[in-house]
């Protein structure tokens, strides 16, 4: 194998005859012999995900047009049969979605990376883009993850593993996201791009200390100062998947980035105003494209 | 309001004058006379909730036929426009999707908390349908989860809040369970169906000891130790909502269960055999349906 492609970190894998990607329905018929999925997807440099299958084959259509990707025809869902994950491929790039938070975040990327290692990707890089919310940030600002940070203000990840306490660390790799603003913006975009801290956490209501979910047992003053704590800890932004996404990549070691915009200032409010969502959506699509297509320049 | 709807857990939202339900996509404009809701939702008596939309779409055409509803017209998505979540209803139940996992799990259930709420249901029931891994009980068997435990092996949830740990018990009501076979069982079903603890775990891969992950990093031994040491908390399957499902309904005070069917064993392997999926996944159907319309006579 190539020294360019990834290196999993489970040497189980290597006695596995075959390997069933269950919730992406791809199955893996002989793991020594991965020509078919070599060919389906060793070309595959980019990996985007991103929550809704919406959003994901509205980016694949737009990565196609902009790519100049020869079949121009709609993007097809090669993860229909599971009925969980929609998959679209545009060239050398796929776009997946992952529904809401880690834990659906989780198993999509464990297969992802399965399959990349399969297919036998060069040097694939993993992007993320979604909706967030901000904390002290015009709405509509575009976050580049540098440090995740997990709902307990710590830059880190936990996970249970065999029923004990696992804690990786979870850091974007700094030349990804040099190359993002350095390629993903210019001048008269009209918008704001940063790269800060985020906090990814496990609930959108009270794990983000909002006070208009169906519990809230703390004070509209606990709640400003734990969004001022965040904002101390350089944190300009909130979702659900940054501290797994990074501690996962990290790990495994391959190129990863998190981009997304955000809908509202948490110290504001809680509610998510709709009326602007699309015009901002879409922002993080200008700044992947344009770095995509740097990228695919080298 | 009467005494038989549900109380939320936030004193937050008396003084919210309108309240948009956002990844539901569903506006109520006026907190204090939600006339509108009351009169799309307010017959609803069983929130049934699941992994997947095509699964949920599934249970409503089936629910709407044996429950006799007479609106026989395919039931149409009523949060499409949120893009995240599907909402059917047919009758007195909603069947919604939730994703995989906790994370996505939350946000639809705190809005759909809200919304029951805000419409002002009688007495109304959750019920989650799923799949599962089963730990030394027959594939296809269908598990009532008694108490639910997180991925630490401790029956209760925990999560984080304002940056602290916080833990709730975690434990579904005993009356729905015993409803629940009582009324949804037959003799002549030819599957087996039991009431045993569930574990809810964040991942699917290391958080469930799976070896075939993108990353593992314990041996197939510590795997089953940990699987034997489940067995014996009566642990008899593994999913990644139940712990987290029985905190916030134990929490608000709302009756709940959930009924998962066993897709394998996992003291015989960790790949998913989807050859008898379909006829797996309708056993839930059948034990939900009955149990439904006994509810309903009442």
């Amino acid at each position: 194998m190539s020294h360019n492609s990834i290196q999993l970190k489970n040497p189980h894998l290597e006695g596995m005859p075959s390997d069933y990607l269950y919730h992406l329905a791809i199955n893996v018929p002989d793991t020594k012999n991965t020509g078919d999925i070599q060919k389906q997807f060793g070309d595959v440099r980019v990996i985007c995900t991103g929550g809704t299958a919406i959003r994901m084959l509205e980016l694949a259509k737009y990565l196609g047009k902009l790519l100049g990707v020869e079949d121009t025809s709609e993007p097809v869902d090669l993860c229909a049969k599971g009925h969980r994950y929609a998959l679209y491929k545009v060239g050398p790039v796929i776009c997946v979605s992952h529904g809401v938070g880690s834990s659906t975040f989780s198993v999509v990327l464990h297969e992802l990376l399965k399959l990349v290692h399969y297919a036998k990707c060069q040097d694939p890089i993993f992007l993320r883009i979604g909706t967030c919310g901000g904390i002290g940030v015009t709405p509509g600002t575009v976050v580049v993850t540098k440090d995740a940070f997990n709902g307990l203000l710590r830059n880190e990840h936990e996970i249970a593993i065999l029923g004990e306490r696992v804690v990786r660390p979870a850091q974007f790799p700094e030349s990804v996201i040099k190359d993002i603003l350095a390629y993903g913006v210019r001048p008269d975009d009209g918008f704001q791009i940063i790269s800060a801290n985020t906090m990814g956490t496990d609930c959108f209501y009270e794990g983000q200390g909002r006070t208009d979910g169906a519990i809230c047992e703390y004070t509209a003053e606990d709640k400003m100062k734990f969004l001022h704590k965040c904002h101390d800890l350089g944190i300009r932004n909130i979702e659900m998947e940054a501290s797994f996404f990074a501690s996962i990549t990290q790990k495994i070691g391959v190129k990863a980035g998190d981009i997304c915009v955000t809908l509202l200032n948490r110290l504001d409010g809680d509610q998510v105003n709709a009326e602007k969502k699309e015009e901002f959506e879409h922002r993080p699509f200008l700044v992947v494209g344009r770095y995509i297509q740097q990228l695919l320049k080298k």
